[in-house]
């Protein structure tokens, strides 16, 4: 294979003949496709069925700790959820506090007590003339989209294929009191499916911020949502680390069953340290008489423990696999050598992300699009929607059917191909 | 029956020596009863265990949108949950939203909101060097708690038969801009079971407040929860009445299934105005991807529609109502003419108020406790804990059984009885 950038203006002219050919004849299949979210697919739904029947008007709805699920009491959640999800987040049981539905939802409202209480007893950030937040890019859409709504300044931070550039971090968290937090996924991160290396993690636990209550948003959303029994990435526990590094208090990490049961009606915690945890609890019992603990049962009872989350993961993992492997085993067959476009393989998580020639992802969506198929929308994967190279595109390939999936794939690499000649046409 | 008042100090002490010994004999039965919160009985929440049973792993769980309940999407609730909710409070199903398992959670956000974002477009009440809410009292405490929560300073409204003191509403809140809200329980009221009477939803809805984001806090909890099937409060629906008065955007209105299925494990809601709700929208967005759909199915094909909650809501009327008038009769019988205290027999709610003399609802209630019952902490019914008269204490009798709520009421009036007696003879 020649790269693209030294086809002469013919071949690549010609190029472009044929890739318009081979659209009109995608564009005419009239495909409707959707890799625009991380959602489930329906058949890994059904992995969660038979959860419905874990409960009956038959069943004992007392907890281990002996009070009915199905009325108040118990703020911070069941003991059964906790062991499950303190087991699945590799935290102490006493660490963790069990939450509602949306483990989005929990970073809202950690945000949102940071602004209007501040952080164990310092200014709340509302009353600070600036709060900003370190985002590591590409990232997520929907945390950034959290810092935005709350005013704070996004300042990107440049991805590496062993996490966030540490220098950066470490610069610029030492010497800017207003940088107050930042948004991670350490392990299979949305999108690229990186894992944070040991270096970079025990990097973030030994960081010296100027702000006291500069804190870590830890979003382990992918902790266990591997693609390979014997090819998984590891992640240092944060917790622990932050603790041995003489910072205990500097995390929250979040976790929910979302992407494990159902989206939408899971079961998130976070998990933090005695004081955090304190702080939070103090909010909790102003903020509510207590979560969903039918819900929690119902969970802790449909996988009696870790061990049967597990495997309930690699159940979800024979479906994923191949629609991951579909898009890159055809990325790597049809553009490896062209120099249009760079990308990885992830082990886990629920993204690819492919980055295209500089100034293409816009186009290379929008075409997509003309064909039927809907994907995120390029620059959502940076602060304010804004990729400064217009390169990054998100492909979440876990919605649609393999079939799909494959059909999805060949469009993808078809556009990619056309709007990189283009581009290169126009130089 | 003489007024205590006009007994002579020989036999008041009489009195005293004759209840002091019941009073022993009484804490000798090493009793263990709480009437501390409005908790539904066990017998209560057996009325609900077919809810366990509505969706199995051979349910069909797409809603009437198509969507699949398992799944993201929809953020506002289904419209079966919509239909069922907004029947239960009277509104419009456009004018509705959905949340999640709480609505006291829904009012903290309604409430942190204002202060962070502000209400439509007006400056943050964080921002703000003085933020006041009205609170008719006796009230409820966890209202309170929130306002106390982000630093609003509490003025008392004091209860009428019929409502808040509307002249001192309609004064107070024209008069200081500062005031951004009230908090009303406005059908049989916790904890007086109070009902307002039409002119006073009128004059709410007709407020001419200084400041513009003033909003009314209309927590309708109770609004099916009737006591009797053959008389029944009623009760002006304040958005509507809102809107004809010319103040559409002026009140938020909140209800749950908590005291109808399962409390924790039901489904919230807010009604507001359309200009309120696209507000709302803008901040869910950003918050959650969505609330539990599957427990919005569940609750929505429990039910089918709204009848069957009236139904439901009967069985559960047959249970509390025996209790209610337990301590209503007994309240009665004992303490007619005795002038040592007052109370409303409500027709619906949660809860019995009862007025001591002044300066008598903590020692009763110290003296409960001493006897081995746990009730409200007097002064709870009051901002910041502080009840001037220190006279009203709050009764919840749902949560004990029949028999035990018979001896919780003996044991009650005897307190009372003791109480006013040694302060009588104090004077």
């Amino acid at each position: 294979m020649r790269a693209y950038k030294e086809l002469s203006r013919e071949e690549l002219q010609s190029l472009k003949e044929e890739f318009e050919k081979q659209f009109e004849e995608a564009k005419a299949k009239g495909l409707k496709l959707d890799m625009s979210r991380g959602k489930p697919s329906a058949e890994q739904l059904d992995l969660s069925m038979g959860m419905m029947d874990v409960l009956t008007s038959e069943s004992n709805l007392i907890c281990e700790q002996g009070v009915d699920c199905r009325n108040y009491g118990i703020l911070d959640g069941i003991v059964e959820a906790k062991r499950l999800l303190s087991d699945m987040m590799e935290v102490p049981i006493d660490n963790i506090i069990i939450y509602g539905n949306s483990s989005l939802n929990v970073m809202f409202d950690t945000v949102s007590r940071c602004m209007t209480h501040g952080v164990l007893g310092m200014t709340p950030w509302c009353r600070l003339d600036k709060v900003k937040f370190l985002c590591p890019v590409p990232g997520y859409d929907r945390h950034f989209a959290i810092t935005e709504y709350f005013g704070i300044e996004m300042i990107n931070i440049p991805m590496t294929p062993a996490g966030p550039d540490m220098d950066m971090v470490e610069k610029l968290v030492s010497e800017d009191e207003a940088i107050k937090g930042i948004w991670c996924v350490p392990k299979y991160s949305n999108p690229q499916g990186i894992s944070y290396s040991d270096e970079t993690v025990l990097r973030f636990a030994a960081l010296k911020p100027a702000a006291k209550d500069f804190r870590i948003f830890w979003d382990n959303a992918y902790g266990i949502h591997h693609l390979y029994d014997d090819d998984q990435d590891q992640l240092i526990e944060i917790l622990e680390a932050c603790r041995r590094a003489g910072n205990p208090d500097m995390v929250y990490k979040f976790s929910s069953t979302s992407k494990i049961t159902f989206p939408g009606s899971g079961v998130a915690a976070i998990a933090a340290s005695d004081a955090n945890l304190q702080e939070i609890r103090r909010q909790m019992t102003i903020q509510t008489i207590g979560h969903d603990k039918v819900n929690q049962l119902r969970h802790a009872r449909f996988f009696k423990d870790i061990n049967g989350m597990h495997e309930h993961m690699r159940k979800h993992a024979a479906i994923m696999r191949p629609k991951f492997e579909a898009v890159t085993d055809l990325l790597e067959q049809e553009l490896t050598g062209l120099e249009i476009g760079s990308w990885i393989k992830p082990k886990g998580g629920y993204f690819i992300s492919f980055d295209a020639m500089e100034g293409c992802a816009k186009a290379i969506v929008a075409k997509c699009k003309e064909a039927g198929m809907v994907m995120t929308g390029a620059g959502a994967t940076y602060p304010y929607g804004i990729d400064p190279k217009d390169s990054n595109i998100r492909i979440a390939p876990s919605y649609p059917t393999l079939e799909e999936m494959k059909e999805a794939a060949k469009l993808f690499v078809l556009c990619v191909k056309l709007v990189s000649v283009e581009k290169l046409l126009e130089q």
